[in-house]
């Protein structure tokens, strides 16, 4: 995929209902067949995450043997890329995919089943999800919207992010202009900074107009299709403000408690398989891109200093207080009360697990 | 769970055909039914590893509205444990589930897609099956024995072992007798130690009464259940010899292929979801039972020392280029080649990624 066109992408497209329509005609069946539409917030079949929403459809007509057929939509083509919550939980549409930071005005709570800046990678936040209380929670909060939340993909550690300034220091924050949405902005806030709200398709101009100073986006696959390497020349590492960004499906309640079980459990399984599926293809592809960042257009792969990362740990653990405290239903405070009591046992377990093992590697 | 129970299931069990026998009773409906048989290496319903095949089982059951029924049966149960490979091969049973390390006698390149000494972490070989070619490659190997392999569970990185006495430095592997299988024992064998071949439910008798100075097994769940606690005095980490174990499901490929198309998705797809439900459920308990062996049991937990470590690695590579070499057929070769092309890529990108990420949670 070219630049020109995956940046197409990210912009609006147009509504294109007609597939929709053709398929609520009749068909005479023994067992009763469904037709349900699925809004995104990705633009149209977009590499991995809608590519994701795509495959999710696929397995689900596979594995139901064609009874149940989704129609996707990318975001703006049947309701705005952002719409999605509220499409789905008026039941317009059955069934969305996006990721629940962006609910996080509706919901605050939202945001810890998505992305916690200095919170859990992809690993762990599955095993809160699956083997935790997670998932529990999320449906619990969910449930007040007549919603029905799955995990359905992540991102794995994300980039830090594009500079255009070296950040030496957490001084270097001050005065920058950034996109970054959600908590991430809200910790960079802190330091000083200013943080920017601005659409895919129009963060290249921004920041190649001067626009903004920084931006950040996925990590190195993605990012290098959005042609960031020619507006900005430092690519800093590691992404703290998004260590395991998860993406969800979810669904009006009403229309799910139509569905006869067997497609409950189509649809519950399709998610765990486009859970794995998308962490590992961001996985499998990410150095590779990298590597041609870096050798083909000369980007400056740069770690984050350690005072800087000290500095934004502490911004990020006010800035989650600070929600958790605003938050007057208390639903925040009892996931992130969950949310903390799980991490630091599993991070326990990771110091001796996965970190010592990747010690014993470096040797 | 009490360790007593635990310990009967891993032991071997007796027949219990009747329930397959019931199973398959005439049953008058439209659509072809299906009663298949897995046997399995665990012993019946064992924690996370037998409780994975349960489930999958019930998942297909639901997925399918009850088209597809799977009979699980415990190692011994119908056949012996290690007898899984061949009762699939032959068609004796459709199905089973197992681990592939388990089969390096028949098809050495097997090894590769269950454990690697010194390779990659579940995140990570997921990604090479998924994102890469390490399924594709799988299903290579085993097409030659008539068979379809499926990844369907991960322990995530396992503990060094149980040792009753300190290692300091590699000599201290001189003589010792312990109990690790496939290519870990290789890899202590070079460093002077036996390799011992001691099944599930011996192990505790043995390193009670010295017959053996050693174990590994999995990581503090399933350790704690076998009681090595009460035998054993310290516990080493990480586990270099199995940095994320796969669990396999494989099906006799005649079998496969009469399966209707949905019922292959099915399949497919319940694997996924046990394959990520698994490492989830290995990860959400770990460290539960890890503080209780510490604090409960006064187990001194112990990291291997760094020169030790970096023996093992350099060991690891002599056996595991040794395997490759006497693998006539070639394709271990093929196999390792592609395995390390993947290892050394996405290590790169976990550098500044997953490892970075670790070390700002650590400041």
């Amino acid at each position: 995929m070219k630049r020109r066109d995956f940046i197409k992408k990210v912009g609006v497209g147009v509504a294109a209902a007609t597939a929709a329509t053709a398929a609520k005609a009749p068909y005479v069946i023994a067992k009763k067949k469904y037709f349900w539409k699925m809004v995104t917030t990705w633009p149209p079949h977009f590499p991995v995450l809608g590519e994701g929403a795509d495959k999710f459809a696929k397995w689900v007509e596979e594995l139901s043997d064609g009874r149940m057929k989704i129609q996707v939509y990318g975001g703006g083509e049947l309701v705005p890329a952002l719409g999605v919550f509220d499409a789905v939980r008026s039941g317009n549409v059955e069934m969305g995919h996006s990721a629940s930071y962006y609910w996080a005005g509706k919901a605050p709570a939202a945001q810890f089943f998505a992305a916690v800046p200095f919170g859990m990678n992809a690993q762990e936040v599955n095993a809160w999800f699956y083997g935790g209380n997670g998932w529990k929670l999320w449906k619990e909060l969910y449930a007040s919207f007549g919603l029905v939340p799955f995990p359905a993909g992540n991102t794995g550690v994300q980039m830090g992010g594009w500079f255009n300034k070296k950040i030496n220091s957490i001084d270097d924050y001050k005065g920058l202009k950034m996109r970054i949405p959600g908590l991430g902005g809200k910790v960079i806030a802190k330091a000083g900074a200013t943080a920017v709200l601005v659409a895919g398709g129009e963060i290249y101009t921004n920041l190649e107009r001067g626009v903004i100073d920084a931006t950040e986006w996925v990590g190195p696959y993605h990012d290098y299709l959005m042609g960031f390497y020619k507006a900005a020349k430092y690519y800093y590492y590691p992404g703290w403000h998004e260590p395991g960004t998860v993406l969800e499906i979810m669904i009006n309640k009403k229309a799910w408690d139509k569905l006869p079980k067997d497609l409950q459990a189509i649809i519950t399984t399709a998610a765990a398989r486009s859970n794995i599926w998308m962490l590992s293809e961001f996985e499998a592809k990410n150095e590779y891109y990298l590597e041609k960042l870096v050798k083909e257009h000369h980007v400056q792969l740069l770690k984050f200093p350690d005072d800087v990362l000290k500095s934004l740990k502490k911004h990020a653990k006010e800035a989650i207080e600070e929600l958790v405290e605003k938050d007057k239903t208390g639903f925040s405070k009892k996931v992130y009360t969950d949310y903390m009591k799980f991490f630091n046992q599993i991070e326990k377990w990771h110091k001796i697990s996965e970190n010592a093992y990747a010690h014993a590697l470096s040797l």
